[in-house]
């Protein structure tokens, strides 16, 4: 595969790993320009034997994937349903972590909401230990995470601390994130880019047979049945078109949620809405 | 709701907040009056739209709730019957666990069996680094534990940490139990009832759909079926009547079991009794 | 039960507790010899009610278990078959897990794929700070563990970690291994020996019933069905006859694998085979 250039992805292979950098100025949203080129990365990438395993990065050293953009929410699930069939992303994450391709996430600046969904999709994530910032953000605006959070965080660390995490809204740094199990390790960022690619490498020059197999009986193990996704997604959808919701993220819009600023410091700024 | 004084637990509203002390002097038992005034507050929060988080904490440094009262198991067992209409803690702790109300553990000094079982059926639990003290014992006593113990601790730390816990019937300190994910994370004493506090308010602020549907979403993976708890107080109830352990009991109380001095350092009691 | 010297074993008897010694030169592979002994000591310490603990430890600081003798799969499969019925060492190594005795590992040196099942079959697991290294190697090799890792490694450390750690084929030292939740905890060398000892005496003078009781509550949530360590046993023999696993083996060998030196740093090793 070769190198390209698609709107928001900078796509590099190298050996058996494609480097896909994301790069949807101003703040890395989850719109419908950044679906429909996931969903081409990932038809082209499966449809080449020669590639092994997909590193996600970002060229925003603030923002990885911020979140979806909430004003195009049919738009973006439209595009998801040219992978699946189903208009959710999370049955596009779902189908990236059934992959046989091998994916890992290297972790630079917030992500939040959709954004930590598509890293817990990944099959592994590493992140930058000064810069990374977690968020599970939904519940704050009235609805349930829809693309795979509550799959993925209540197996990885327990229901005391998925419940912490979702019901708080809270950003939380990657050390934490660590201890959480939210990421498999926190990384000192200048150590951050080395480490991933060397273990990308690493993966890709052993047999595939082996890989795929293990693949396949983990996630026999701990990824969620596609239904259980699917219940999710709809209670995102119900969750979000409910007047509450309506009327928090308009709150919310209007204090900087959704603006790069804005979302610097989203935990705080979420906490200080008027009580719903 | 206003203020109430229960006998065994004080109770101060603040916005969508009830912070809950435990005052069972002289070493917070969990017997037939605690577990009566756990009820009716339960009762009382769920009836009234207002309360959203329940905050529980205990009016004793050294004691949050050490234990049942091994000598009115039918007692406490009665009164907690009048809010599931079944004779087990286990059930009484899980109808909290599944509430729409959120509970969170504030938790300084000693939370050993039930106490534990308690702090693990709150949807969150925090504990003060230099004076929180574990411990799941009732296999150094010959039974199981009954109120969920086994359940929860295999869920949130694994097999070998669960299996090591309960065998040992060993005392482990914060740090420990927030490595094990016992509880969410250990604090600092001075930093911990500000942190809880704001917490707290923070959940109360944010919209009640989405939690609500988030708690029932985790639930749904992470909390265990009411029949596996029912079995564990089915042989816990056994496993105490049998006299093997009627006489470990009975070698304990004579060490200093069950009493405000000897159970300071009770891991150390239990590993000193004679051989069984 | 009294001091016994099996070819591999070295076991000695104090109180209720069983101490066996690995030693198995040059390297403690895991061949015929050293199954047959254990299945010897796990038939006569079932037998016997007056064991009720056994701990596993090394007479080699620098190997606890390599991995199976790759040259003798048949060989050490018949010799589990004597004490299951089937020719499988996951379905020997589930069987201890499922045992009434207690089985504590007390970790120095390598444990590497069918030696770090080996751990993980056991209730507990101990390490050596300073000089234990964990790795899950066979996917390196192109097939998948055969020994039940799979089941334990996905279950304790989640989706994300089980998958770096098997895909990877990396070294770990004990440090990592305890916050992935691969052990329960790394101590000081020196403390190491003290501390297995003094928990299982611990253990070992408690009443057996509620214990028994409580391995088979958590077992039950924990304890992967039989079906799946023998589906797992399955695939690594497919994996390991396939022509691409046949060559890398053989590159491995020729590179220093089973070897005693060759395996000291056996990640760097296998991370510089030949692409596949």
């Amino acid at each position: 595969m070769s190198e390209i250039v698609f709107e928001t992805l900078a796509v590099r292979p190298e050996g058996g790993v494609l480097f896909a950098k994301i790069a949807a100025p101003p703040m890395n949203l989850l719109g419908p320009e950044l679906v429909r080129d996931l969903v081409s990365l990932i038809q082209r990438a499966e449809g080449d034997d020669g590639v092994k395993v997909l590193v996600f990065k970002s060229a925003d050293p603030d923002y990885f994937i911020s979140h979806v953009d909430v004003t195009k929410i049919s738009e973006y699930r439209a595009e998801a349903a040219k992978l699946t069939g189903e208009a959710s992303i999370a049955l596009l994450f779902r189908h990236l972590s059934a992959s046989r391709l091998v994916s890992i996430a290297q972790i630079e600046g917030r992500v939040r909401a959709a954004g930590s969904e598509f890293v817990l999709a990944c099959d592994m994530r590493f992140a930058a230990r000064e810069s990374a910032v977690f968020g599970q953000f939904e519940p704050a605006l009235g609805t349930v995470p829809g693309g795979g959070a509550v799959q993925h965080l209540t197996r990885l660390m327990g229901r005391a601390r998925a419940l912490e995490v979702m019901l708080s809204a809270e950003d939380y740094d990657a050390d934490l994130a660590e201890r959480y199990g939210w990421i498999n390790r926190a990384l000192p960022a200048d150590e951050l880019g080395d480490f991933v690619s060397s273990l990308a490498h690493r993966i890709a020059r052993f047999p595939g047979a082996g890989q795929a197999a293990v693949k396949d009986r983990v996630n026999a193990i701990a990824l969620a049945p596609t239904d259980e996704f699917r219940r999710d997604s709809d209670l995102f959808g119900e969750g979000v078109r409910h007047p509450d919701a309506q009327a928090q993220i308009g709150a919310a819009l209007k204090h900087g949620f959704q603006t790069r600023d804005g979302e610097m410091a989203l935990g705080r700024v979420l906490g200080d809405l008027p009580d719903r």
